[in-house]
């Protein structure tokens, strides 16, 4: 068993630093772990409590009489080593360390801490992650040990980071989005396991559909390529870089100690890897997100149906951009189209239904195309409730309360039948929406599998990464 | 007077295609012009109703036996000629034709009818948008005449727009990221006035601090380079354009009956005009929400303040990448932060401050670096309330909740304060947050006029914007 299985599944967990002042990282993080759900058992380590937080206390790891299966530390620098030599002797194997003050510190005291962590690591067995880090979540056991609340757990996305902040505080960003994420691994500095092993790890979870990575640095370079080409194998790989600039340089070096280089070499190393390059974060979660859930696309021709022209010729344009093509359907798929939508709609491709208000009619034609074989995928743009139109409508009319609900009804359960065409025809789907993941209908249409993108740039660009990872995996394999 | 101050600032309406059945768009129209909160006179003409929606109804424009400044039709094609004729008639000079059918169809029909409509407009004097558009929307008189409910009105951006979608679907995005709307126009067809003639009128609105446009072709190409340049030495233009590729090119043709043209001659076009081009929607938003409040940048210099590792190595590489500089700080400017952030705080350039939780201090530094004058524009990432670490202390620390709200009050007075700061060293501010506008402390901070962006990339590009239009206007002036 990889040893981040046992930190990501522990049965218990012992959590130093927290206390019941408030005020405390550690308070906060014993607090996220007692009420995100977590069913293991919590022993909060303080010197002098009974209780914290109305959770019995022991006065040391030694006390805890049970077996512990990880160990969270946040406690002054100073002590760290000495509480895990403490740990270690109680027969703790897993840790978490949040502290900071270790290599990425100016100067030789932090170095030397980092070297007395890693030293008792080895006396004892333990392995760890961090030090400089923030935690770990795991929706699949409701397990959160960050500072921070609500992750919207779900889905199979794995996100790994050299920064802490990104795996924590990204949770109300996921949540305006409507994306779930399964695990997240903040992995500090990494004295002890890197990237490579949340790789490894991350391989061998197969509910786990794409890996997210965000990197300063590369430590053992060799070793990444050939975990992550094996990883590539079975679900991608996604990371961003952003140490190949002067200043993006000098920060990483201040943040985690390592030492990064030009744009050119981790392009390189990526490419060499099998991993997908992404821009930022933001575009990094759109690529993760169809990945995670969308079948990949054997070829480049995309069908594009809206019932707006903006966003239709948007997408046409995106799509284009992104190096995939929109061509122009046969006659004889055009007439069969047309024989859904009536004569007046063009459905040259895009599909342009303009004023036709039955949105029911998006399933037909996305499974005429489909059945057509000249495409590989498609993007819809139009799906949305009528919330953005009743509102107002129901203060002058009551009566269409009722009538929305009944609408609803039938709309979920056309938004549940559209969300399978796209797996009962191997051809991924991609759904553009200005109204977002507050909509009911897109925040349904999301649970049912279809990611949904509020600009055509980013759809058109989501999609692209499902080519890529299909030719990226067929290279390696 | 402009016709289109006219069309924005109508003291009385007439509406067309309303009625007491609510499945119309004509009465979805209606609802949000008497919901939104105008108040001015509305008057619909509806052939046998004696009342719509409980408002008094005419059988005809000629009984309204007052003035009406615009009128607006939702009506079958083959009606409109005739009714705009009626207009007329009643002395209306103004309107809004909402219906399609004209020359965006196929065929000779379409052309022909486009045709009645500006002879009959030519004889009375009148002045339209359309047809085939979807309204237009005015925060100032709290008027919205789209189908689309709850336009966060406010602040200085207008967009006009050859897709109407994108002006009435918007709102839920515009929400969902914090951003106010002023005004926007729906153009449609452009039988009569177009993009041309919403920069005149937009130019003489002082309260419009930013233009947007949507493009999918441009009819009179010198009269729109002329009106820009003009618009452009009060305020920066932003377009989008959508037509530049073969499938793009093809929806357009479909959609608005425009003839587009190849991606460079537009971008050489634009150029000429002093237009920043954005590549989609969201990132037109992006561009306009920052020039619409921010005080424009002397140069490329700019400071990054962080709390995070990661997101500041982020705005780091991203500035550099769009072609800023994050220069390294003076041993003096880092002797005057260092007092302020203690000595474990690196202050290079980014300054990170990694577990210092006294947010503060961010109005400190900022100041700092802005009197320095070695910087040009600052970046901070960092700022966010305490909702996200303190929803599962207040379940253990019941206590916590007045303490929080005491601390929010501090909180509102340091935002208020912070977003002084650019304005009164006439240096812009962008924040980088993952907490987005549902964050109260977000919220209103983009109230007091600061945007907030969610990547690091999108706000680097967004600062860009600004150097962008300010080298600009000084080539035009």
């Amino acid at each position: 068993m990889h040893p981040l299985q046992q930190i990501m599944y522990p049965s218990s967990i012992a959590v130093f630093g927290a206390s019941n002042n408030p005020m405390k990282m550690g308070s906060i993080q014993l607090a996220n772990i007692l009420e995100t759900g977590y069913e293991g058992e919590v022993y909060p380590i303080h010197r002098s409590e009974e209780t914290v937080m109305g959770v019995p206390a022991y006065k040391s790891i030694a006390e805890v009489d049970k077996p512990v299966d990880l160990a969270q530390l946040v406690l002054p620098t100073e002590v760290v080593p000495q509480i895990l030599e403490e740990c270690g002797k109680a027969g703790v194997r897993r840790a978490i360390i949040i502290s900071g003050g270790f290599k990425e510190v100016p100067g030789e005291v932090g170095r030397e801490r980092e070297r007395q962590l890693l030293e008792v690591a080895a006396k004892y067995g333990i392995r760890f992650l961090g030090p400089n880090c923030v935690g770990i979540m795991n929706g699949r056991i409701s397990l959160n040990t960050t500072t921070i609340v609500d992750p919207p757990m779900g889905g199979g996305i794995a996100f790994a980071s050299q920064s802490g902040a990104y795996t924590a505080m990204i949770n109300p960003y996921l949540r305006a989005q409507g994306i779930r994420m399964c695990q997240t691994l903040s992995v500090g500095n990494e004295a002890d396991m890197d990237l490579v092993d949340c790789l490894d790890y991350l391989r061998e979870e197969d509910y786990i559909k794409a890996v997210g990575l965000y990197v300063e640095a590369i430590r053992r370079p060799r070793e990444f390529i050939a975990a992550a080409r094996e990883t590539v194998k079975r679900k991608p790989v996604v990371a961003i870089y952003v140490g190949g600039t002067a200043a993006g340089s000098r920060s990483s070096l201040s943040h985690t100690g390592a030492i990064s280089g030009p744009d050119e070499l981790y392009d390189g190393l990526f490419r060499q890897a099998g991993i997908l390059r992404a821009d930022d974060l933001d575009q990094m979660l759109d690529m993760l997100w169809i990945l995670s859930m969308q079948p990949l696309p054997a070829g480049r021709r995309m069908a594009v149906i809206t019932n707006s022209g903006g966003p239709g010729s948007s997408l046409a344009y995106h799509l284009e951009k992104a190096g995939l093509e929109a061509p122009p359907f046969s006659a004889g798929l055009r007439e069969r189209l047309d024989a859904v939508t009536g004569p007046l709609t063009f459905t040259g491709n895009p599909i342009d239904l303009t004023f036709e208000t039955n949105v029911f009619i998006f399933k037909q034609l996305l499974e005429l195309v489909y059945e057509s074989g000249e495409v590989d995928g498609a993007f819809i743009y139009g799906i949305f409730g009528a919330s953005d139109f009743m509102v107002n409508l129901k203060k002058r009319f009551p009566a269409m309360q009722a009538m929305e609900e009944e609408w609803g009804k039938g709309y979920q359960e056309f938004l549940a039948g559209l969300a399978e065409v796209p797996r009962q025809h191997a051809r991924p789907l991609a759904v553009m929406s200005l109204a977002g993941a507050r909509s009911r209908s897109i925040q349904s249409l999301i649970d049912f599998g279809v990611p949904s993108y509020p600009s055509a740039s980013r759809s058109a660009r989501a999609m692209r990464a499902l080519l890529d990872y299909r030719l990226t995996r067929e290279a390696l394999t």
